[in-house]
């Protein structure tokens, strides 16, 4: 029949298919909150347009979205524009008052804007992205980490309600990290850290770590060896076990937080493949490695 | 990538260009009303499933659906059944007291019940077809015809409360097209027309017939000559043009009075392909032969 | 005082009386449930009429009303039209898928219609009246009674959102005891269990039955006899003590299990009475007889 | 039938009929409002109990119940009490700051109190009678009506919201009519004047005065002669002939004036029959005289 | 700066600090219930006007205000323009039936309309001041004291409602302190112990007595040896060493009955002096004495 | 009476009145709207601690506050740091992308956030200060002025509902006016500007400029020549005649527009006497220069 043969090239039965499937998610996580945890360097425009596109079309469906954004290459370069010297304490970075001003100017003030305008373009007449800062309405409660480290903070607590009012409204946070401590001091607080304690605290149904890889490989030289699915008991021994590579460590060990604090799935996705959100959202097999909670040595605790 | 393999042997690429071109439309019919068609006969068992999946996954999405039927080859069996004789003036039969009770008995007490039960068991434990007849609630308030012809009527007004309460609770109401005079005498309908009055009156935002054909084809011999789309106007210049059909006029007479009455688009699907009335509403393309309003010889009057 | 004269050839003090008395009833009634059981055949026309106007003249003053309906002597005219046969086994009758075919044929496209139409025309302009089929939203899901009888089935759900939500409208369902299992297959279901179950699952003041018969006699031939009010354990007595008349039994037993269910009171009242609904429902007195819970064996089980 | 004869000697019919035609009535007044004033003097004991029991049993079916009181004999004794002197200007009676204070006294803290107690004892664990003087929340503005009369005033506002809120709360106002102007001052307000102003501020569907006569008669002198009914116009007329007795001239204009105002019926009803206000307004026939609107001389003004 | 010495000759630092510390009582009293008791008597016109602005002014700012009032000298005054002999027993007042009906013609029918007249001039277009009697919707249920004393009564049951209702509205309730028994009979109840009652009922924030005094002294004959805070075990101790004048005994036995029945704060503030109400309100320091909760007897029973 | 004493040195009478005063002004602009312009550069610690608690007390009894900030020496600051030349075409600073992204990252990351703290930190466990960019949810649309000074921009839409919903929900949005134009491009906006375009968007009740000046002098050089109240009209005329100073033209401008786009009133307070808002907004004097239309030019346009 050719009035078909304009479906993308598939037939109506792949078409239907793929759309028989994806109803019943859409409904599931209509309402629903989740968390996407990018990098601060965009992979490619393409790619960036089709991740804008991704949140917005759950959006649209009534999924919440809230992204959080890291950034240390665009960091690094403040640092030196600034000509901010990098001190280190036993081999850790150290952040003094200069550095932290810089982190915060450069969070804030460069990169949570440029995503802010990314998501708004692509939503034309209906801009419902909105820059959040971890100190707006106490949103990140942060201390110290360790006094040597200088200005470098955990999250203490989450004031959700700040997020939980934009969602309300149909809006996007794009959240920065950077938390301030009960007396006003600000602390730069890490973005994979942060996210995962934003997601327990909204009862986000999922939280995505975009990554630049396909997932969570048994063997790292291997990109066919991708773990689809692993308990967090599982990927604590992975950790434990020294296979997994140092970048996918910290992210990794959020997961596993995520879960064991009630977060029900934990997904890394190739931040590389356009659509892979929407992919990993609204179809059976999903993609990349997804964390669900069980048999945790923590759990048993 | 091998784990994509798994995804209906399509690339992702294929998988999120529909789900980027479905999720508009998912967003777009939300909260609105549609009209479905069949006729009595059942095509197989495996697209009549078919069906009831796509009203239940377009209605757990938030689409209204009112399912109406008709009837003929069944009500020809139970006349035959009772021995009912059937008499025609002037070429056109006649419904008497007898046939009418026997027409009531059988769209309502058996097509109507078949559907029902049918949607129900796909819908497993929410059941939400609800059957309703024209009498029901003051649905369809009919008027004789012509008194030759005996209880065959015509709608006179459609008390749509009936059914946008219970659409409201999210059931899906199944319409007999038995109706019923002020006097309480009931009258047989015509489901085609009756289907027409009923989305007028809810306010549809779509009628779909069913049917065994591809749609509305420029020359009838030909299943490769589908018309997709045509203009109130050009319809009934190609009824006056006598190329059309016997068994396509009176739902393509249907289709140009509902769109003439303010429903936007109304259409002619194949419903002998599985889905059918998916694909229709969330894909760009669509299939069968849509007409919207436009340039009608009934408008300009 | 000439004008009074005209208050029914009542003096103003006997209008005022039932009046004093009337509108607590109202008050208490007002948002209360009962259930109706009618047989399916007709007194004659002025008690049906009446029966209607008592129906519509409650629900007017906030009485939520459900009508349950039989249909014994209609089924018996369309087997024979059909020519089915009755069959037996071991002295009961046995429902083969073409009965139950002519049963739901039966009940829902006619028993059930004329009644809504007769609700619905001394309605006017308000048609309130809708009619239902247990198998609509599965209201009712049924299980078999005993193989060997084939298509007979009991209650073994009542989904009463189904009911409430047509009674919060303001609508009164007319109630057809076709219900189905969770396969689909539809049971011819007992009309006076069936309305007892449903007055148990909506949480009725009161279950009515209307029969041929003044109400419960102590001695069956002497119509002086009746009973007014009897315990649920001596109407178990008086079961058990072999004195009721066999028509009798199934409408006791249901108002037995009504009361050990819940529901308040149970009435047999005479349906051949005009307004007898009214009277019970608005006077001290009442008429026919009540069975209220108490000393019943099986409660004290 | 033997059970019957329990129903105050009257057949079912009978009782059926009045309810039958009662309860259309019930229905159409739910939510209504409705104005009785009342003279200042008790009737009898029995007859004052039973005008309690019908405004508490149409207000428990919606029926929002405004008593307005006049008290003429109690202000006497009370003027006899505190040996103040009647001082008459052209033979119309002068009121004096002292009678002011005398009759605020006697109106508000010995006859309104004296019914809400009455109204509250019949209504038993609900006491929903409320005492009200016009001064409060600002209820009636007053105006001097006539300088050598002193304090007695016309109204020359009504915050009808004093009492509508009152009413939204299931209370029963029992209005004195004492007035205040705009500094403060009060003034005393002819209670059928004041009743009348009330009844068109609050959107009455009726006003009934409560008097010590049948109704308005055609002939004073024969009992038997009451005017069912009458035009606004047909009541000037009376009035201008100079047929009606004295006693009877404020009220008729008082219904006269309110049904102008737009209360659509205005009542004189006998006092004195137990239940008269429940007849009145729940039977076909009522008693008592109504005026209703029609060719009046202002109206045509 | 010259424009400041406008601001009552205060520099802009004072207006400040007055501003600073008032709003955050003014945010904290919002929403909240006072009671304020007053004597009967007026002090004086001006004062009288401040008294009325202060609710007025803490109304507007969502203070919800009850004013309860006595009437010692006016009842006196009644009584001897009646002619009404004083009789004792064991040197306590009786209060006869004819008594009684001069107290109550004298509160509700004088006191209380002064007073509701008084605030509504004050509101000017928005009179919302209305009087309520202890009788009125059953607020104040009272029973009988002592029989030697007749109808001298005492607080049953207090029915909140009708003050929360007029409060909700945003209305002014001046309470008159005369209760009735079930049987509807009215007993006189003293003022201080009602709005005791009152205040405790309705969960007050605060109870205030106005009196004609600076508060409770050390010394009542030094007027600088003012008590300004006291527990109400330390109160209690005071009574017991006899140390108190007879007048302030009730005053202070009702703010010790206030604070142990769960009313936070109780007040005795000077009423001579002018807007005592709102500086006690909306200041740090307070102004008179005030008893709260901690050590009482009463409390460790 | 020595307790007074400890208010303030002040009299009861002296608090009393600022009390009565400032009560009436409470309660008018509960639920209005009020816009706050500061510069960016903090006069010292103590007045910004006022101003930030006379804005949350403000909050406190519902006043809706806007925060609207400038930042001039800051971001000389951070050119200076980063080595960014400054351009000027016809001696008027041009802003190039480098310049576009300092001014972006001090004002969003540095100025705004500092206030944020600020306002946190004197809010305490209800951290209310929300930091909002002119690109978040498209707040300001903007447009470039000139080609030639490369990416200044004035308002060209207001998207109210970003701070109205922020208002709702009890917050206080401090705004950085940094707008971006529909293809995402972003650009500085004056201050200023944007404050009065903001004001008049939300419907704000008044805007008010904080400066270092006691408001408009009518002789610059005396301090005792303030203006209190100015008509637009007079204000244009009196920058027509050249007699203001430069800094004050670019505040004086927007009050202007303000009151001329229907923002009732513009006021240029000092913003260097502590609490100087609270002062102006509660009591009956106010302080500094307010403008109010009347008799503008453009008005008579």
């Amino acid at each position: 029949m050719t009035q078909h043969s304009r479906l993308h090239g598939l037939t109506p039965a792949d078409t239907a298919n793929i759309l028989v499937e994806a109803l019943p998610y859409v409904k599931g996580f209509a309402g629903k909150t989740i968390v996407v945890k990018l990098g601060g360097n965009a992979i490619d425009a393409e790619v960036d347009k089709a991740l804008a596109q991704d949140v917005l079309l759950l959006r649209q469906v009534g999924v919440r979205c809230i992204v959080v954004h890291g950034g240390g290459p665009q960091i690094d370069e403040t640092l030196q524009a600034f000509n901010i010297e990098r001190k280190f304490v036993d081999g850790l970075r150290v952040t003094d008052a200069d550095t932290l001003q810089a982190v915060r100017m450069t969070l804030v003030g460069k990169v949570n804007r440029d995503l802010v305008a990314k998501f708004n373009v692509e939503a034309a007449d209906n801009p419902v992205a909105v820059g959040v800062s971890g100190e707006d309405g106490g949103l990140l409660v942060a201390r110290q980490v360790k006094s040597e480290l200088g200005f470098v903070g955990e999250v203490e607590q989450v004031r959700a309600s700040v997020l939980t009012r934009l969602l309300d409204e149909g809006l996007v946070p794009v959240v920065s990290t950077v938390g301030a401590d009960r007396s006003g001091q600000p602390y730069n607080i890490n973005a994979d850290a942060a996210a995962c304690a934003i997601a327990a605290a909204v009862g986000a149904e999922k939280i995505v770590y975009l990554t630049a890889a396909p997932g969570l490989l048994e063997d790292p030289s291997d990109p066919d060896s991708l773990i689809p699915r692993l308990l967090a008991s599982e990927a604590e021994d992975m950790i434990a076990s020294g296979k997994i590579g140092d970048g996918m460590i910290p992210k990794l060990t959020a997961c596993i937080s995520a879960v064991l604090e009630g977060v029900p799935r934990a997904h890394i996705l190739d931040g590389r493949i356009a659509h892979s959100l929407l992919i990993e959202m609204l179809t059976d097999e999903g993609i990349g490695t997804m964390i669900v909670k069980g048999g945790s040595h923590a759990d048993a605790g």
